[in-house]
Protein backbone atom coordinates (compact mmCIF):
# COMPACT_ATOMS: atom_id res chain seq x y z
CA UNK A 1 0.00 0.00 0.00
CA UNK A 2 1.39 3.44 -0.86
CA UNK A 3 1.65 6.15 1.78
CA UNK A 4 3.31 8.75 -0.16
CA UNK A 5 0.27 10.32 -1.53
CA UNK A 6 -0.63 10.85 2.49
CA UNK A 7 1.89 12.74 3.67
CA UNK A 8 2.53 16.51 3.41
CA UNK A 9 5.84 17.28 1.69
CA UNK A 10 7.95 19.97 3.35
CA UNK A 11 6.53 23.46 1.83
CA UNK A 12 3.77 21.80 0.16
CA UNK A 13 0.73 23.77 0.68
CA UNK A 14 -2.32 22.05 1.64
CA UNK A 15 -6.36 22.96 0.33
CA UNK A 16 -8.09 20.14 2.53
CA UNK A 17 -11.05 20.49 0.35
CA UNK A 18 -8.93 18.87 -2.44
CA UNK A 19 -8.32 15.91 -0.12
CA UNK A 20 -10.31 13.04 -0.39
CA UNK A 21 -11.96 11.94 3.30
CA UNK A 22 -13.61 8.57 1.60
CA UNK A 23 -10.50 7.22 0.00
CA UNK A 24 -10.09 3.56 0.40
CA UNK A 25 -6.47 2.89 -1.27
CA UNK A 26 -8.69 0.57 -3.81
CA UNK A 27 -9.26 -1.86 -1.06
CA UNK A 28 -12.16 -3.54 0.83
CA UNK A 29 -13.12 -3.97 4.40
CA UNK A 30 -12.14 -8.08 4.40
CA UNK A 31 -9.11 -7.01 2.58
CA UNK A 32 -8.02 -4.53 5.55
CA UNK A 33 -8.85 -6.94 7.97
CA UNK A 34 -6.57 -9.65 7.28
CA UNK A 35 -3.73 -7.19 6.29
CA UNK A 36 -4.29 -5.26 9.25
CA UNK A 37 -3.41 -8.68 11.22
CA UNK A 38 -0.45 -8.86 9.53
CA UNK A 39 0.60 -5.35 10.35
CA UNK A 40 -0.40 -5.95 14.39
CA UNK A 41 2.50 -8.64 14.38
CA UNK A 42 4.85 -6.37 12.70
CA UNK A 43 3.47 -3.47 14.77
CA UNK A 44 4.29 -5.51 18.33
CA UNK A 45 7.85 -7.12 16.87
CA UNK A 46 9.04 -3.99 16.18
CA UNK A 47 8.05 -2.29 19.37
CA UNK A 48 10.01 -4.69 21.06
CA UNK A 49 13.37 -4.42 19.05
CA UNK A 50 12.87 -0.23 19.87
CA UNK A 51 12.11 -1.06 23.23
CA UNK A 52 15.44 -3.60 24.14
CA UNK A 53 17.49 -1.08 21.72
CA UNK A 54 16.62 1.80 24.08
CA UNK A 55 18.42 4.47 21.93
CA UNK A 56 15.29 5.97 19.75
CA UNK A 57 11.72 6.55 20.18
CA UNK A 58 8.91 7.22 18.34
CA UNK A 59 5.97 10.06 18.81
CA UNK A 60 3.03 10.03 17.44
CA UNK A 61 0.47 12.84 17.60
CA UNK A 62 -2.84 12.26 16.67
CA UNK A 63 -5.30 15.66 15.86
CA UNK A 64 -8.39 15.74 14.53
CA UNK A 65 -12.15 17.51 14.56
CA UNK A 66 -14.87 16.01 17.06
CA UNK A 67 -15.57 12.55 16.27
CA UNK A 68 -12.80 12.28 14.04
CA UNK A 69 -11.75 8.94 15.55
CA UNK A 70 -8.16 9.77 17.39
CA UNK A 71 -9.77 7.42 20.10
CA UNK A 72 -10.55 4.60 17.96
CA UNK A 73 -6.52 4.83 16.03
CA UNK A 74 -5.32 4.43 20.12
CA UNK A 75 -7.42 1.77 20.46
CA UNK A 76 -7.13 -0.40 17.17
CA UNK A 77 -4.00 0.93 16.17
CA UNK A 78 -1.19 1.38 19.13
CA UNK A 79 -3.50 -1.24 21.16
CA UNK A 80 -1.67 -4.05 18.64
CA UNK A 81 1.62 -2.65 20.77
CA UNK A 82 2.84 -4.16 24.50
CA UNK A 83 1.24 -1.40 26.04
CA UNK A 84 4.79 -1.73 28.57
CA UNK A 85 6.69 0.38 25.93
CA UNK A 86 4.01 2.94 25.03
CA UNK A 87 3.31 6.47 26.88
CA UNK A 88 0.07 8.32 26.18
CA UNK A 89 -0.61 11.87 26.86
CA UNK A 90 -3.98 13.15 27.15
CA UNK A 91 -3.92 16.78 26.60
CA UNK A 92 -6.80 18.40 28.65
CA UNK A 93 -7.79 22.13 29.83
CA UNK A 94 -4.70 23.51 30.84
CA UNK A 95 -4.29 23.59 34.80
CA UNK A 96 -3.45 26.71 36.31
CA UNK A 97 0.43 25.61 36.77
CA UNK A 98 0.44 24.67 33.16
CA UNK A 99 -0.74 27.81 32.02
CA UNK A 100 1.83 29.74 34.10
CA UNK A 101 4.32 28.74 31.52
CA UNK A 102 5.11 28.62 27.86
CA UNK A 103 2.47 26.89 25.53
CA UNK A 104 5.00 23.73 24.82
CA UNK A 105 6.26 23.24 28.70
CA UNK A 106 3.70 20.69 29.56
CA UNK A 107 4.52 18.76 26.33
CA UNK A 108 7.91 18.69 26.46
CA UNK A 109 7.22 16.92 29.95
CA UNK A 110 5.56 14.33 28.03
CA UNK A 111 7.88 13.42 25.52
CA UNK A 112 8.58 9.47 24.76
CA UNK A 113 12.25 7.83 26.75
CA UNK A 114 14.48 6.11 24.64
CA UNK A 115 12.94 2.94 23.30
CA UNK A 116 9.59 4.06 24.36
CA UNK A 117 6.64 4.54 21.96
CA UNK A 118 4.51 8.22 22.99
CA UNK A 119 1.31 9.02 21.41
CA UNK A 120 -0.37 12.28 21.50
CA UNK A 121 -3.77 12.47 21.92
CA UNK A 122 -4.22 16.18 20.70
CA UNK A 123 -1.24 18.05 21.25
CA UNK A 124 0.45 21.23 21.27
CA UNK A 125 -1.05 22.07 17.62
CA UNK A 126 -4.38 22.62 19.73
CA UNK A 127 -2.86 25.97 20.74
CA UNK A 128 -2.90 27.39 17.33
CA UNK A 129 -6.41 25.50 16.47
CA UNK A 130 -9.38 26.73 18.79
CA UNK A 131 -7.26 29.93 19.89
CA UNK A 132 -6.59 31.23 16.49
CA UNK A 133 -10.30 30.04 14.97
CA UNK A 134 -11.89 32.33 18.09
CA UNK A 135 -9.74 35.19 17.78
CA UNK A 136 -8.05 35.14 20.41
CA UNK A 137 -4.46 35.11 18.92
CA UNK A 138 -3.22 37.01 16.21
CA UNK A 139 -2.28 35.60 13.24
CA UNK A 140 1.39 36.68 13.82
CA UNK A 141 0.97 34.74 17.17
CA UNK A 142 -0.02 31.87 15.42
CA UNK A 143 3.13 32.06 13.05
CA UNK A 144 5.54 32.64 16.17
CA UNK A 145 4.07 29.72 17.86
CA UNK A 146 4.06 27.61 14.85
CA UNK A 147 7.61 28.58 14.49
CA UNK A 148 8.27 26.89 18.33
CA UNK A 149 6.57 23.79 17.24
CA UNK A 150 9.16 23.59 14.20
CA UNK A 151 11.94 23.86 16.73
CA UNK A 152 10.62 22.23 19.51
CA UNK A 153 10.12 19.31 16.95
CA UNK A 154 13.80 19.68 15.58
CA UNK A 155 14.73 19.30 19.18
CA UNK A 156 13.10 15.58 19.28
CA UNK A 157 14.40 14.61 15.96
CA UNK A 158 17.87 15.11 16.55
CA UNK A 159 17.76 13.58 19.74
CA UNK A 160 16.65 10.21 18.27
CA UNK A 161 12.77 10.66 18.64
CA UNK A 162 10.94 10.17 15.23
CA UNK A 163 7.65 12.20 14.67
CA UNK A 164 5.09 11.30 13.26
CA UNK A 165 2.10 13.44 12.69
CA UNK A 166 -1.72 12.31 11.56
CA UNK A 167 -4.56 14.84 10.76
CA UNK A 168 -7.56 12.68 10.59
CA UNK A 169 -9.77 13.98 7.59
CA UNK A 170 -13.42 13.31 7.93
CA UNK A 171 -16.01 14.49 5.73
CA UNK A 172 -18.72 17.65 7.50
CA UNK A 173 -21.66 14.68 6.89
CA UNK A 174 -19.51 12.22 8.24
CA UNK A 175 -18.69 14.04 11.36
CA UNK A 176 -22.57 14.73 11.34
CA UNK A 177 -23.11 10.82 11.47
CA UNK A 178 -21.04 10.26 13.85
CA UNK A 179 -22.46 12.73 16.56
CA UNK A 180 -26.02 11.95 15.77
CA UNK A 181 -24.96 8.30 16.73
CA UNK A 182 -23.41 9.76 19.94
CA UNK A 183 -26.92 11.24 20.83
CA UNK A 184 -28.76 8.09 19.66
CA UNK A 185 -26.84 5.82 21.60
CA UNK A 186 -27.86 6.10 25.59
CA UNK A 187 -24.28 4.55 26.54
CA UNK A 188 -22.30 6.93 23.82
CA UNK A 189 -24.24 9.74 24.92
CA UNK A 190 -21.67 10.82 27.96
CA UNK A 191 -19.31 11.35 24.75
CA UNK A 192 -21.63 13.84 23.39
CA UNK A 193 -20.62 17.41 24.37
CA UNK A 194 -22.54 20.32 23.08
CA UNK A 195 -19.65 22.92 23.06
CA UNK A 196 -18.79 20.05 19.77
CA UNK A 197 -21.61 22.06 18.14
CA UNK A 198 -19.91 25.70 18.34
CA UNK A 199 -16.73 24.26 16.53
CA UNK A 200 -18.86 22.61 13.96
CA UNK A 201 -20.65 26.14 13.14
CA UNK A 202 -16.67 26.96 12.13
CA UNK A 203 -15.95 24.01 10.04
CA UNK A 204 -14.41 26.32 7.38
CA UNK A 205 -12.51 27.91 9.97
CA UNK A 206 -10.96 25.11 11.37
CA UNK A 207 -10.05 24.20 7.76
CA UNK A 208 -7.95 27.31 7.38
CA UNK A 209 -6.04 26.71 10.87
CA UNK A 210 -5.43 23.12 9.93
CA UNK A 211 -4.23 23.96 6.69
CA UNK A 212 -1.47 26.53 8.23
CA UNK A 213 -1.03 23.62 10.87
CA UNK A 214 0.23 21.07 8.18
CA UNK A 215 2.57 23.40 7.00
CA UNK A 216 4.65 22.59 9.35
CA UNK A 217 5.47 19.07 8.00
CA UNK A 218 9.24 18.55 7.45
CA UNK A 219 11.26 15.60 6.46
CA UNK A 220 11.90 14.66 10.64
CA UNK A 221 8.37 15.41 11.44
CA UNK A 222 6.16 14.76 8.19
CA UNK A 223 2.59 15.55 8.44
CA UNK A 224 -0.15 13.01 6.81
CA UNK A 225 -3.67 14.01 5.86
CA UNK A 226 -5.12 10.34 6.85
CA UNK A 227 -8.56 9.63 4.92
CA UNK A 228 -10.90 8.81 7.94
CA UNK A 229 -14.20 8.49 7.09
CA UNK A 230 -14.06 4.61 6.80
CA UNK A 231 -12.38 3.41 10.18
CA UNK A 232 -10.93 0.64 8.73
CA UNK A 233 -9.21 2.29 5.99
CA UNK A 234 -7.99 4.76 8.52
CA UNK A 235 -6.28 1.84 11.03
CA UNK A 236 -4.99 0.59 8.01
CA UNK A 237 -2.68 3.58 6.69
CA UNK A 238 -1.75 4.73 9.88
CA UNK A 239 -0.61 0.90 10.74
CA UNK A 240 1.30 0.76 7.11
CA UNK A 241 2.84 3.79 7.83
CA UNK A 242 3.60 2.89 11.41
CA UNK A 243 5.76 -0.43 10.25
CA UNK A 244 7.51 1.63 7.55
CA UNK A 245 8.61 4.41 10.05
CA UNK A 246 9.77 1.67 12.20
CA UNK A 247 11.70 -0.49 9.64
CA UNK A 248 13.49 2.71 8.77
CA UNK A 249 14.51 2.96 11.61
CA UNK A 250 16.28 -0.12 11.90
CA UNK A 251 16.18 -0.93 16.00
CA UNK A 252 18.71 -3.20 16.88
CA UNK A 253 18.93 -4.99 19.95
CA UNK A 254 21.60 -3.77 22.35
CA UNK A 255 24.84 -4.80 22.35
CA UNK A 256 25.72 -7.64 25.09
CA UNK A 257 27.46 -6.89 28.12
CA UNK A 258 28.18 -10.11 29.20
CA UNK A 259 28.96 -13.68 27.54
CA UNK A 260 26.46 -16.11 27.08
CA UNK A 261 28.71 -19.45 27.38
CA UNK A 262 30.33 -18.56 30.62
CA UNK A 263 26.95 -18.35 32.54
CA UNK A 264 25.80 -21.18 34.74
CA UNK A 265 22.58 -21.39 36.35
CA UNK B 1 -13.02 -19.92 39.65
CA UNK B 2 -12.31 -18.73 43.24
CA UNK B 3 -9.70 -15.86 43.44
CA UNK B 4 -10.48 -15.77 47.30
CA UNK B 5 -7.90 -19.01 48.80
CA UNK B 6 -5.06 -16.65 46.47
CA UNK B 7 -5.97 -13.26 48.51
CA UNK B 8 -3.65 -12.42 51.74
CA UNK B 9 -5.91 -11.44 54.12
CA UNK B 10 -5.45 -8.81 56.61
CA UNK B 11 -2.80 -9.59 59.50
CA UNK B 12 -2.17 -12.99 58.25
CA UNK B 13 1.21 -14.40 58.29
CA UNK B 14 2.37 -15.87 55.00
CA UNK B 15 5.03 -18.34 55.10
CA UNK B 16 5.75 -18.95 50.87
CA UNK B 17 6.59 -22.23 51.24
CA UNK B 18 3.29 -23.37 51.68
CA UNK B 19 2.02 -21.38 48.69
CA UNK B 20 1.37 -23.43 45.21
CA UNK B 21 3.96 -22.14 42.59
CA UNK B 22 2.62 -24.03 39.98
CA UNK B 23 -1.38 -24.46 41.14
CA UNK B 24 -4.03 -24.44 37.65
CA UNK B 25 -7.07 -23.94 39.74
CA UNK B 26 -8.52 -27.36 37.97
CA UNK B 27 -8.91 -25.46 34.62
CA UNK B 28 -6.40 -26.80 31.62
CA UNK B 29 -4.87 -24.53 28.99
CA UNK B 30 -7.58 -24.40 26.56
CA UNK B 31 -10.28 -24.29 28.59
CA UNK B 32 -8.37 -21.11 30.05
CA UNK B 33 -7.80 -19.44 26.51
CA UNK B 34 -11.24 -19.58 26.03
CA UNK B 35 -12.12 -18.15 29.44
CA UNK B 36 -9.08 -15.33 28.90
CA UNK B 37 -11.50 -14.21 25.68
CA UNK B 38 -14.53 -13.88 27.72
CA UNK B 39 -13.20 -11.79 30.62
CA UNK B 40 -10.60 -9.61 28.10
CA UNK B 41 -14.01 -8.64 26.53
CA UNK B 42 -15.00 -8.48 30.54
CA UNK B 43 -12.17 -6.04 31.35
CA UNK B 44 -12.43 -4.03 28.05
CA UNK B 45 -16.07 -3.15 28.91
CA UNK B 46 -15.55 -1.75 32.31
CA UNK B 47 -12.51 0.07 31.64
CA UNK B 48 -14.70 1.91 29.17
CA UNK B 49 -17.35 2.56 31.99
CA UNK B 50 -14.52 3.69 34.62
CA UNK B 51 -13.02 6.11 31.84
CA UNK B 52 -16.73 7.51 31.45
CA UNK B 53 -17.86 7.62 34.86
CA UNK B 54 -14.41 9.59 35.80
CA UNK B 55 -14.33 9.33 39.37
CA UNK B 56 -12.70 6.20 40.79
CA UNK B 57 -9.57 4.70 39.37
CA UNK B 58 -7.73 1.39 39.75
CA UNK B 59 -4.00 0.74 40.52
CA UNK B 60 -2.45 -2.63 39.93
CA UNK B 61 0.79 -3.25 41.19
CA UNK B 62 3.15 -5.98 40.03
CA UNK B 63 6.18 -7.49 42.30
CA UNK B 64 7.87 -10.38 41.32
CA UNK B 65 11.63 -12.48 41.17
CA UNK B 66 13.56 -11.90 37.87
CA UNK B 67 11.96 -13.23 35.26
CA UNK B 68 8.20 -13.78 37.37
CA UNK B 69 6.09 -12.55 34.73
CA UNK B 70 5.70 -9.00 35.27
CA UNK B 71 5.81 -7.88 31.77
CA UNK B 72 4.10 -10.87 30.56
CA UNK B 73 0.86 -9.57 32.71
CA UNK B 74 1.11 -5.80 31.23
CA UNK B 75 1.14 -7.46 27.78
CA UNK B 76 -1.61 -10.46 28.11
CA UNK B 77 -4.13 -8.87 30.63
CA UNK B 78 -3.42 -4.93 30.58
CA UNK B 79 -3.33 -5.24 27.33
CA UNK B 80 -7.27 -5.84 27.19
CA UNK B 81 -7.42 -2.51 28.23
CA UNK B 82 -7.75 0.26 25.94
CA UNK B 83 -4.54 2.13 26.28
CA UNK B 84 -5.87 5.25 25.97
CA UNK B 85 -7.39 4.28 29.63
CA UNK B 86 -4.35 3.08 31.04
CA UNK B 87 -1.06 4.57 32.62
CA UNK B 88 1.77 2.05 32.97
CA UNK B 89 5.14 3.81 35.41
CA UNK B 90 8.10 1.21 35.27
CA UNK B 91 10.09 1.96 38.31
CA UNK B 92 14.04 1.77 37.31
CA UNK B 93 16.88 2.88 39.46
CA UNK B 94 16.20 6.53 41.25
CA UNK B 95 17.70 9.69 39.73
CA UNK B 96 19.66 12.01 41.87
CA UNK B 97 16.20 13.94 41.74
CA UNK B 98 14.22 11.05 43.00
CA UNK B 99 16.88 9.97 45.56
CA UNK B 100 16.91 13.50 46.87
CA UNK B 101 13.53 12.60 48.17
CA UNK B 102 11.47 10.47 50.14
CA UNK B 103 10.74 6.93 48.91
CA UNK B 104 7.21 7.53 48.19
CA UNK B 105 7.74 11.20 46.27
CA UNK B 106 8.49 9.44 42.93
CA UNK B 107 5.69 6.67 43.37
CA UNK B 108 2.84 9.44 44.59
CA UNK B 109 3.58 11.39 41.35
CA UNK B 110 2.68 8.01 39.25
CA UNK B 111 -0.92 7.58 40.70
CA UNK B 112 -3.60 7.29 38.54
CA UNK B 113 -5.96 9.94 38.21
CA UNK B 114 -9.58 9.57 38.45
CA UNK B 115 -11.01 6.99 35.73
CA UNK B 116 -7.88 5.45 35.07
CA UNK B 117 -6.08 2.60 35.60
CA UNK B 118 -2.78 2.57 36.58
CA UNK B 119 -0.22 -0.22 36.27
CA UNK B 120 2.72 -0.13 38.14
CA UNK B 121 5.67 -2.34 37.21
CA UNK B 122 7.65 -2.30 40.07
CA UNK B 123 6.85 -0.34 42.74
CA UNK B 124 7.43 1.22 46.27
CA UNK B 125 7.64 -2.53 47.67
CA UNK B 126 11.35 -2.42 45.66
CA UNK B 127 12.20 -0.18 48.70
CA UNK B 128 11.89 -2.74 51.15
CA UNK B 129 13.44 -5.72 49.59
CA UNK B 130 16.59 -5.82 48.09
CA UNK B 131 17.48 -3.05 51.22
CA UNK B 132 16.38 -5.64 52.95
CA UNK B 133 17.81 -8.44 51.68
CA UNK B 134 21.33 -7.04 51.57
CA UNK B 135 21.07 -4.96 54.98
CA UNK B 136 21.52 -1.84 53.39
CA UNK B 137 18.09 -0.97 55.92
CA UNK B 138 17.65 -2.18 59.46
CA UNK B 139 14.72 -4.00 59.89
CA UNK B 140 13.54 -1.39 61.96
CA UNK B 141 13.94 0.85 58.78
CA UNK B 142 12.02 -1.32 56.62
CA UNK B 143 9.07 -1.75 59.45
CA UNK B 144 9.07 2.30 59.18
CA UNK B 145 8.81 1.97 55.57
CA UNK B 146 5.85 -0.52 55.39
CA UNK B 147 4.19 2.05 57.84
CA UNK B 148 4.57 4.77 55.32
CA UNK B 149 3.27 2.52 52.24
CA UNK B 150 0.30 1.35 54.23
CA UNK B 151 -0.78 4.83 55.32
CA UNK B 152 0.02 6.13 52.05
CA UNK B 153 -2.17 3.49 50.18
CA UNK B 154 -4.81 3.93 52.87
CA UNK B 155 -4.52 7.86 51.08
CA UNK B 156 -5.24 6.25 47.88
CA UNK B 157 -8.23 3.99 48.67
CA UNK B 158 -9.46 7.11 50.56
CA UNK B 159 -9.80 9.07 47.53
CA UNK B 160 -11.01 6.69 45.13
CA UNK B 161 -8.37 4.55 43.99
CA UNK B 162 -8.95 0.82 44.45
CA UNK B 163 -5.24 -1.02 45.01
CA UNK B 164 -4.59 -4.45 43.89
CA UNK B 165 -1.35 -6.01 44.81
CA UNK B 166 0.06 -9.19 42.75
CA UNK B 167 3.16 -11.12 44.21
CA UNK B 168 4.04 -13.42 41.16
CA UNK B 169 4.84 -16.68 42.74
CA UNK B 170 7.17 -19.09 40.92
CA UNK B 171 9.52 -21.84 42.10
CA UNK B 172 13.27 -21.39 41.93
CA UNK B 173 13.20 -24.35 39.02
CA UNK B 174 10.74 -22.23 36.88
CA UNK B 175 13.28 -19.64 37.15
CA UNK B 176 15.87 -21.13 36.07
CA UNK B 177 14.44 -22.61 32.97
CA UNK B 178 13.15 -19.05 32.29
CA UNK B 179 16.43 -18.04 32.93
CA UNK B 180 18.61 -20.49 30.88
CA UNK B 181 15.69 -20.32 27.97
CA UNK B 182 16.88 -16.39 27.64
CA UNK B 183 20.64 -16.99 27.59
CA UNK B 184 19.67 -20.02 25.13
CA UNK B 185 18.14 -17.57 22.71
CA UNK B 186 19.58 -15.19 20.95
CA UNK B 187 16.39 -13.24 20.56
CA UNK B 188 16.26 -12.48 24.18
CA UNK B 189 19.47 -12.84 25.36
CA UNK B 190 19.60 -8.99 25.47
CA UNK B 191 16.65 -9.89 28.82
CA UNK B 192 19.21 -11.45 30.65
CA UNK B 193 20.82 -9.49 33.38
CA UNK B 194 23.73 -11.24 35.47
CA UNK B 195 23.10 -9.43 38.32
CA UNK B 196 20.24 -11.41 38.61
CA UNK B 197 22.24 -14.25 39.96
CA UNK B 198 23.13 -12.47 42.87
CA UNK B 199 19.77 -12.31 43.76
CA UNK B 200 19.48 -15.59 42.97
CA UNK B 201 21.68 -16.81 44.84
CA UNK B 202 19.49 -15.02 48.19
CA UNK B 203 16.32 -16.79 47.09
CA UNK B 204 15.41 -17.50 50.47
CA UNK B 205 16.05 -14.10 51.64
CA UNK B 206 14.07 -12.81 49.26
CA UNK B 207 10.98 -15.05 50.37
CA UNK B 208 11.47 -13.43 53.80
CA UNK B 209 11.80 -9.91 52.39
CA UNK B 210 8.49 -10.79 50.58
CA UNK B 211 6.68 -12.34 53.50
CA UNK B 212 7.15 -9.30 55.50
CA UNK B 213 6.02 -7.41 52.39
CA UNK B 214 2.55 -9.83 52.04
CA UNK B 215 1.69 -7.92 55.42
CA UNK B 216 0.62 -5.03 54.19
CA UNK B 217 -2.24 -6.49 53.05
CA UNK B 218 -5.36 -4.47 53.80
CA UNK B 219 -9.35 -5.00 52.45
CA UNK B 220 -8.71 -1.72 50.52
CA UNK B 221 -5.36 -2.68 49.28
CA UNK B 222 -5.42 -6.41 49.15
CA UNK B 223 -2.49 -8.78 47.87
CA UNK B 224 -2.36 -11.45 46.03
CA UNK B 225 0.08 -14.32 46.11
CA UNK B 226 -0.32 -15.44 42.41
CA UNK B 227 0.71 -18.96 41.39
CA UNK B 228 2.94 -17.94 38.29
CA UNK B 229 4.73 -21.23 37.10
CA UNK B 230 2.04 -21.52 34.64
CA UNK B 231 1.94 -18.29 32.48
CA UNK B 232 -1.74 -18.80 31.23
CA UNK B 233 -3.34 -19.77 34.74
CA UNK B 234 -1.58 -16.22 36.13
CA UNK B 235 -2.87 -14.05 33.61
CA UNK B 236 -6.05 -16.07 33.76
CA UNK B 237 -6.53 -15.14 37.49
CA UNK B 238 -5.17 -11.75 37.56
CA UNK B 239 -7.49 -11.20 35.23
CA UNK B 240 -10.80 -12.61 36.85
CA UNK B 241 -9.51 -10.94 39.96
CA UNK B 242 -9.19 -7.51 38.07
CA UNK B 243 -12.55 -8.02 36.66
CA UNK B 244 -14.32 -8.69 40.30
CA UNK B 245 -12.64 -5.76 40.93
CA UNK B 246 -13.84 -3.78 39.01
CA UNK B 247 -17.56 -4.99 38.79
CA UNK B 248 -17.62 -4.47 42.66
CA UNK B 249 -16.83 -0.77 41.85
CA UNK B 250 -19.80 -0.71 39.83
CA UNK B 251 -18.35 2.39 37.54
CA UNK B 252 -21.31 4.16 35.56
CA UNK B 253 -22.03 6.55 32.80
CA UNK B 254 -22.00 10.20 34.51
CA UNK B 255 -25.05 11.71 34.35
CA UNK B 256 -25.47 13.87 31.22
CA UNK B 257 -25.03 17.85 31.72
CA UNK B 258 -27.40 18.20 28.52
CA UNK B 259 -30.84 17.41 27.47
CA UNK B 260 -30.45 14.76 24.15
CA UNK B 261 -33.29 15.31 22.98
CA UNK B 262 -32.88 19.34 22.33
CA UNK B 263 -29.67 18.94 20.25
CA UNK B 264 -30.04 19.19 16.52
CA UNK B 265 -27.58 18.94 14.29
Amino acid sequence: MKTDPYRVAPGQKVKLSNWATDDAGGLDKAAAKFRMEELSAALAGWQEKLYAEGRQSLLVILQARDAGGKDGVVKKVIGAFNPNGVHIANFKVPSAEEQAHDFLWRIHAQAPRQGMIGVFNRSHYEDVLVPRVYDLISSQEAGRRLDHIRNFEALLTENGTRVLKFYLHISKEEQKQRLQARLDEPSKQWKFNPGDLKDRSHWDAFSEAYEAVLATSTAGAPWYVIPADRKWFRDLLIAQILVNTLAEMKPENPPLTYDPNTIVL
